[in-house]
């Protein structure tokens, strides 16, 4: 049986949502910017799924939602716009950001500071959420952003980002989620929230890959990453994907409608408890950051001897796909970053697996993976030389 | 009949390619960073496709094709990969490019020039051509980029680029040429023409929208513009769009064999003069730049007494896709570039009206297309002010 449980990594395409993209390739494939029927075509379904999206995020209707290639050119457009428009040209010098975001945060932050701008990554707490607080603490006179992820890709921790945005708020900072990771999983209100800017990634909620969103409000507009033509009122240049688009609108629509989202909290968080439970129940594992405050379909789960990779490698060959992490650092051997964030000690930084469910996963599916995954957690135990020789003080040490 | 004539704004997907695409959406669709094999599954045609791009423009194994959003993302991470790399790190403080460039070359240009950069727009002559001398005549010392597009998107006037990247060669300036309306039409070998960096768009050769490439020679290698993930070795971060990625390499294959170039020359070519000639046979009409040295499938020809839009407009009402120019500035009403830099009086700058054919037209095309336009053409003649007072000296004029 194959069983896919690593809707962090990416997500399979909602099939209502392909059917919609379907005529976008061959059919109705005119550039929308063309002033004939080839290009006016494709526009009764791309004014759709800007509304689905604006619906999605409860946008206001003065606010942008600018269609980007992924979160990562959403995330790198706001930190280099900022660095564009209020430290190159005015007198700011200095970012926010957490110690667990996405590689996509990270790395701009790090080349501002190439740049000689001044980041803080404040470090979260031993539940592996950032506090509001801290932000308030290091807002300093130059702070240019602030720029706290949503919810964690590793470990599914929920940010406290109302408190956040309202901090923000006061002190007249700008304030930037990605939220790659909340939508479709947790209700995102970006005026509840106060934010300035929102990242999204259409591939994280059954929508395409090469395709994401940027959420400017009123107001915060910035420098574009990608200068050229007057698409998207010449906030983002390129020729629209028309096909993405639409499927990202979809997407969005089928993810973040009320019931969607109660049947994630119902529904995919049961299945997600089932797995969780039964691994919980072989000696010496625990939830990394707790149980407390997740998005309903992740689970990180650090078990004593087993090293991650060898983990997968076992899964994956019954069928069953499961991740260390981010897939965009997966090819580097470097421990977790957000296991290193929670004090872990080298050994441990190594036996995080993360398991992520979607809406597609079915109970059949959850037996048959617990049951794999109880039998390769006795297996690769049973050649640990690690976990023979100090298993006792697992549990106490996180 | 519909006939779509608007291929340098945007192309069909070919069937085929969108067959190659499909498994992509909801069967094979792991995220390729990923270790399991739902990530696995996607290289085996990730490798085809890249096998086929390099084949495409003749790269070296040793350089790099990443895979971009479009054309202008590749456009933008190379002018501001030289603007962080050479002019803010290095002493260089200088750009050459022409002023017939596609906005998302002039825009960032513009954007540099806001940053103290400064940039040389070069003129092009009066067939519309970018002559070779003019760019070594104003290399400087602190030069860091020249810049220059391969063949043009209005005219389809092909520019000297082996004998530029030879001078740039020379002079040791970095040198990238927007391939995006070459690619495809006339034949494109990186190697030959010395080139540092090319950029094209896969729905500009009946590939998809939203994913491009940019091919960057060995020892070439820029700043990215988008920070994140170890994605294309670290050079371009973001999730591979798998789909749109297989589909450009396919794309790419099937437009640039020596078949298919032969095929633009001998069949493409021969339509477009077909539907040229008929028109040249009214009168005080004339091809943009003149005939010779074009990419196979485009004409731009003027229409004396006839505005572009109207002409638009009417075509349109029949079925026939055209266009005033750069699908990417068709909102603005602003006289199309290219004709002011061919220095037309104002109103014969809006009298252009660009027809832009493929493989996918036919002859029964054409000569339905001829009939709505020679009628086109009386009819808006006959309610024209301008037409009826000053007919005389149109093809003397340029």
């Amino acid at each position: 049986m194959d069983v896919y449980l690593d809707n962090n990594a990416t997500t399979v395409v909602d099939p209502k949502v392909f059917e919609e993209m379907k005529p976008f390739f061959c059919d109705i494939y005119g550039n929308p910017n063309s002033l004939h029927k080839f290009g006016a075509g494709t526009h009764p379904k791309m004014v759709e799924a800007l509304d689905f999206l604006y619906e999605g995020i409860n946008a206001a209707d003065e606010d942008d939602i600018i269609i980007t290639g992924n979160a990562t050119e959403s995330n790198n457009t706001v930190i280099k716009g900022i660095w564009v428009d209020k430290i190159l040209k005015g007198d700011k010098n200095h970012v926010i950001t957490s110690e667990v975001e996405h590689p996509a945060i990270t790395a701009a932050c790090k080349f501002l500071e190439t740049q000689g701008v001044e980041v803080t990554y404040l470090p979260v707490n031993e539940e592996g959420v950032l506090e509001a607080s801290k932000v308030k603490e290091f807002i300093r006179e130059d702070t240019a952003l602030v720029t706290i992820m949503w919810a964690n890709n590793e470990t599914g921790k929920i940010f406290p980002i109302k408190e956040i945005g309202q901090i923000c708020k006061v002190a007249g900072v700008a304030f930037h989620s990605d939220g790659t990771q909340a939508i479709g999983k947790v209700p995102v209100d970006v005026q509840d929230c106060n934010l300035d800017y929102l990242s999204f990634s259409a591939h994280k909620f059954h929508g395409p890959k090469g395709v994401g969103g940027l959420y400017v409000k009123k107001g915060s507009e910035l420098t574009p990453l990608l200068h050229g033509g007057e698409q998207m009122g010449g906030k983002r240049a390129g020729t629209v994907d028309v096909a993405s688009m639409v499927g990202m609108g979809w997407a969005m629509h089928l993810a973040t409608s009320t019931m969607a989202i109660a049947y994630e909290k119902n529904h995919v968080s049961k299945l997600r408890d089932k797995l969780e439970n039964a691994i919980l129940e072989l000696p010496e594992t625990i939830v990394i950051g707790g149980k407390d405050n997740r998005t309903p379909n992740t689970t990180l789960i650090s078990i004593r001897g087993v090293e991650g990779e060898s983990m997968l490698w076992d899964l994956n060959q019954k069928g069953i796909g499961a991740s260390t992490g981010s897939a965009c650092a997966s090819e580097d051997l470097e421990a977790n970053p957000v296991m290193n964030a929670f004090g872990s000690d080298s050994e441990l930084a190594h036996t995080g697996v993360r398991f992520s469910l979607s809406r597609f996963n079915t109970e059949e599916q959850i037996d048959y993976a617990i049951d794999v995954i109880v039998n390769a957690v006795k297996r690769l135990r049973g050649i640990s030389s690690s976990y023979a020789y100090a298993p006792q003080s697992h549990k106490s040490e996180l």
